[in-house]
């Protein structure tokens, strides 16, 4: 097969010369991923970043295959002598490729109150008979769609195939770190990956990296530790979270009660939503949904009769997010006199306010004492031996006991009106405002 | 009012210092153009270039902002000394951001079918009391929208805001020129832009470019020559086109005959779309439509019992573009032959061919006697006097004769089957394919 | 041996594989390009071109193993079937690397007045066995100099290797263009360099480009020409080279005097030039010659008894070209008044004038009529038949008839004095005026 | 003035509104930093940094423009509020393009061997009436030269402008890591200049930066850690440094000895190098010498009677530097018996070992108990109240308490032969040897 290109422009060209690959791409189950933002909601902060899965996905490819082909240079001699096998390349491509298939639209939020799970999907999808994907993947061979499978589920034997597709430092962060740089502008998310490339030494029990390049993991680190601490819990993007998670909240309830009230018609909701509404949901039925399903769905619901279904929507819409204030400990009691006003000001608190943290993704990535202990990074020295990262960094080991992000309580913006004589809720808004300074919440 | 700033990787940052220009941002009608592909389907070949009109209408706005800070190093001493007048920075900023407002979804090829034009709902959004945007410009002043439309209209009195915003030269072509080739990766789509806005200067007929930069301007009229060959001429993003363009056609058609046929159901078509469809649009219901309409409606008719505009449906969700053939005029005679085979291949001829070329619009930017005449591109020499640039540019010149894009033929991809022994249709596949060479329509 | 890198920021790696090359750059002479800066007095005026010789010719070298390793592709299957031979990697290697190694500082005009030729330094430092050039060389094969030098000189038989080094689309051009286009700030200068090797196909008359990527190449040439008309032939930095001739000449003829003149000590020329000035120059002493020896001669030459030596040193170190304007072929016969102006102002002509023009160059680049008729850029159709660029692109056909750069006189700045009432030689200043009119020479 | 714009890759333009300036850009002891590299060894290391002082010069002046344009913002309206005061703007872009005015060739190995100080020089240009920097700067007012140099001093009463030239964060630091990594092409030297100045605030005491960019400070402090560590720490680079101060040493002792010696000829030295081998330089005779006064007569050196004065030479300029280890404090009584091995096979141990740490510069600048205590940065909160960096951020209190850099023990790389079976000295090279393990010095 001669080489076939995409232009891509944060790995400059995605290449393919593996036929299998390219028909993966071709079917309608990776082409759903265009249909679907990598970033969900964060475009209404980073207005650029609206880029899809489909292309983290490909990206995520491309970095494997260089991945692959750096590591052909350390080629396994003897069995059992921690080299790269390069038989593993198609199942290590296919897996990259893959690894974000099952993921619905705005999943944060709709795994959370629908209970799915993206990661089950991804399985299903590529064992299922029925799809395209799993078709495609058993020209290889009968358990080559489960051998890609278990990468994912960090189940296939090899280790070094395992941690290129899911660790600390793998093709996934990688690459969405480098895109969401570039579509946000955000360039301190950049750190090299060529030379991180060269860097990677197989073992026994994964890939580590040589010594001489630490520099350039720790640089990869703290861009992480930034794009997390300035993209991914920006206040505003979980404002536009908490009101879409609402915002299904209340549709969720207006259906169930639509089941036995004559008065409420559930046909506000469409059909293509209808099966995941009766947590009852096939695959061909999952893979129909995608982020115009939602869209369509909440741009009807706009002048739904509910009046807070179309108010949250009209928000959600015209990019109206919940404000937020940081909570400390020291001050969490007040949050119900907080609600109190919010409620008096007219606003039905199960629906206007939420609490919402972000310190745990980050946290577990480099606290090996979490529940989700991670592998860690690992470094050869010049004569073999391996240490763990954060062992020999400094500023590797500042960012494990760092906890980043913080606690934030969401409230519509109206609380914070000024001015606003002629309402009659200004005197809730008055007093609210003497519990907010420095967008944190006070003891007034 | 502080200055705020969004970040945008294109400009770095878009920095706005005026509170009107502000709240008309967080206008619902301008938040809906983050639903809004600048690019239609063209993603599906660029697969990077995701970008909404949202993010090229801000950038358009930045540009303009700059011509602006640069301008008034020339402010106007006596009247009509062809001199900037700082007044109209105003209306510049505000036509510049509001300039796409009208878009729909996939304006291309909605205008071309529902007969709807984008640049009449631009005005009238701008102009109709019932919309936040006018209500945001009347804050300035009761004609201040009147104003800012005919800027956009091109009958407002000093041409130099209007050449700023539209012309040859102007801030919409410079950001989509620059943003397109951000986002597909298309490098030599990059020009100047901070030389060519120091060129700038105004005079009583408009704007000029002094002659010492004339490389620079020369390189933004190669770009978009470039960016027209390579990206919005490209064959494969009008293949995805033209099959959009049928699967309309077709649901155009099944929805009429619904209101007489009392086996076609019209309920196929979403409430959100039906107004479209009747050719009995208001501008609340033109607010509403939005790409994901668009995707949700097809989504649906990939299961529409019609056949046709199932198939077209699926076709154009999983990316089956028609392929095409380059058509000189001399063998155009040969394509009734080939329409025969296709429907002979079962192929309805309506929906799965078409003849398109892509010559207009470039052609017409460059040639003063076509039916749109432009202004043309003025530089002014050290002694005052202005000239066109073509007059003094080679480079130009060549452009300007030059006939960009092609004509080409459309079929669905099976007519280029190989190797189809099984297939009840293969020697109309084979026939076919001796009409084709190189790419290109031949007589065999 | 293992990879070894070096960073370098138009590249972003120098990839080095063979013990050989790694040799060949620690070499004597190969260190001594460092000392050789590549634009000459260009950073007189673009500031930042302030890179080496040494570094241009690592990017030559990484780009000729770029071109190798595309290639590899297209290996050559039956004798004669014009594919690539992977044998030819070292001397094509090789010959990228060492192509500038002649290089004497700034060459362009100490050839002139020397009348040394880099390109036959280069031949004789590959080939003579003193050099440690030669030994490494050596260890390949005893015919490897001579194969590496009749590649450089265009001989060797496999007109593909000759091609890759030399021709209007090669290693070294594609790295000058780029490189000069990183240090100087000129983004024109920029191409998709990485598509452009893409495209490469090798055929048996040397190495022709897919004709799908004719834009890219397209795209190439214009960088080309807009490097040339903007950079490569700058008034500015003319003046300085013109400026450098005339003082070279000045010591030349002192030189020559102190034979004879007791008055005149010839001891103003440092040892190391010695030989220079007198016509006879080994190659050991050729390569003991970098642009510090000859600045630190121009330093002292500032100090010189010589009224004009010292002038036109002080002119030259502390940046005071000479000034210009254009001429047109009827009003050429305007100079000699123009030069009894200037010595009238007490300047000796010989010294303080010049005529210069600058089409040379860049003409013959793309006139085949040429006197040094260039090998034309081929295209590869899909029918596999070769096709010369210029015949299938408007844009370059317009290049081709391009006349490129223009021809200026050369004078001091002080003749554009204003307003200089207190010098005695206003009134030639102010006549000297009249012939100028916006940057050319007029008929008053 | 129109407005003048020098082109530059960093800065993109560098604008000079300001007929001072670009007199003061236009003197003789201004141009002559173009002689004078950057960063003086390095590009031995990092091939392409090959940039002048005087382009890194022109960047400072950028950045300070810059810097003045956003404090415009902050306007002190009551004397004493803190304010930012408009005036103070010459006298800031004055010292940013001056400041480093006094620099020598290889300053820091110059200034070490003959105990000059480039920011007496820099003073002593600046305010001698002979300059034409002094000239110039005397045309805004007689004391403005006294000015300007108090500034660089830091002795000038407004601490804002102090800070702005010298601090932790200033125009001088933010230009030379953007510039050293775009010229080195060490990406993580990035940081985000535009955001930084946008955060700028001045205050009484100085200048602080607003909290909600304390993300981008945190960045600045990675990419300066990250440049120490990776650039300006580079063991090789000190490699080539202890190499040129051995030469100078033995110079010197050479020139010393020729006074009483009449076997040494003190002629090897030039005499623009004269005064400096004397201790007695005028400042005419200090502006005389650049790069290629010491580069030539290094070059001369090669062919010096004396052989280890001809030896470092023909190591410095065929880039052959001494090779080091990493000395624990632990292992560093063993240093003797290494200088032993060196002198056993054959090296005078005065001019071919050194001990050189370098730990001094970056550990000073984050150490507020260190000898030379530095200013903190300053954060802004939101209620006005400032505090210091490194208290908020986790990253820069890591990077406080951490000891960059490491002490080496250089010596010839001779000594590390393998296989020198013919070589009279391999059995001192073979113990040696044993001394080493991992880049370190070992107790055997």
């Amino acid at each position: 097969m001669q080489e076939k290109v995409f232009r891509d422009p944060v790995h400059n060209f995605i290449r393919i010369d593996d036929p299998m690959i390219l028909a993966l791409i071709d079917t309608r189950e990776f082409q759903r991923l265009r249909r679907i933002k990598q970033l969900g909601v964060a475009n209404t902060v980073f207005h650029t970043a609206e880029h899809s899965r489909f292309t983290h996905s490909l990206g995520v490819y491309e970095i494997a295959r260089q991945f692959a082909a750096h590591l052909i240079n350390f080629k396994t001699q003897t069995p059992g002598d921690g080299g790269w096998q390069p038989e593993e390349r198609r199942v290590l491509l296919a897996a990259a490729l893959l690894h974000d298939l099952g993921h619905g639209p705005y999943s944060h939020t709709f795994e959370h109150i629908f209970k799915t799970d993206h990661e089950k999907y991804t399985q299903q999808i590529i064992l299922s008979s029925e799809t395209e994907v799993n078709q495609v993947l058993r020209t290889v061979s009968d358990d080559f769609p489960s051998q890609v499978a278990s990468v994912i589920a960090k189940t296939y034997p090899n280790p070094q195939v395992v941690s290129l597709i899911s660790s600390q430092i793998d093709a996934d962060r990688m690459d969405y770190l480098l895109r969401d740089a570039y579509y946000t502008g955000a360039t301190y998310g950049m750190f090299d990956l060529f030379r991180i490339i060269h860097l990677m030494r197989p073992y026994v029990g994964g890939i580590a990296f040589e010594d001489k390049g630490m520099t350039t993991v720790e640089d990869y680190v703290v861009s992480r530790y930034q794009m997390y601490g300035q993209v991914y819990f920006h206040p505003v993007s979980r404002g536009m979270e908490v009101l879409l998670t609402h915002l299904l909240e209340r549709a969720m309830s207006l259906y169930e009660r639509s089941k036995t009230d004559s008065f409420v018609d559930g046909h506000f909701v469409s059909e293509a939503l209808v099966p995941l509404f009766e947590h009852q949901i096939s695959i061909t039925e999952y893979l129909a949904l995608d982020d115009a399903t939602i869209i369509a769905n909440i741009s009807n619901w706009r002048n739904a009769p509910d009046r807070i279904l179309a108010d949250l929507a009209t928000r959600f819409l015209d990019r109206k997010p919940l404000k937020s204030i940081e909570i400390a400990d020291d001050v969490r009691d007040l949050l119900p006199k907080l609600v109190e006003l919010i409620q008096a000001a007219g606003f039905d608190e199960r629906y206007y306010t939420a609490e919402n943290d972000s310190f745990d993704t980050a946290y577990d990535s480099y606290n090996p004492n979490s529940k989700k202990t991670k592998t860690p990074i690992e470094v050869i020295q010049q004569d073999g031996t391996l240490v763990e990262l954060s062992s020999e960094s400094t500023l590797v080991q500042a960012l494990r006991g760092r906890t980043y992000g913080n606690a934030r309580f969401f409230f519509p913006n109206e609380m914070l009106s000024k001015h606003a004589d002629w309402d009659l809720m200004a005197p809730m808004y008055e007093e609210f405002q003497h519990y907010v300074r420095n967008g944190k919440l006070i003891r007034p």
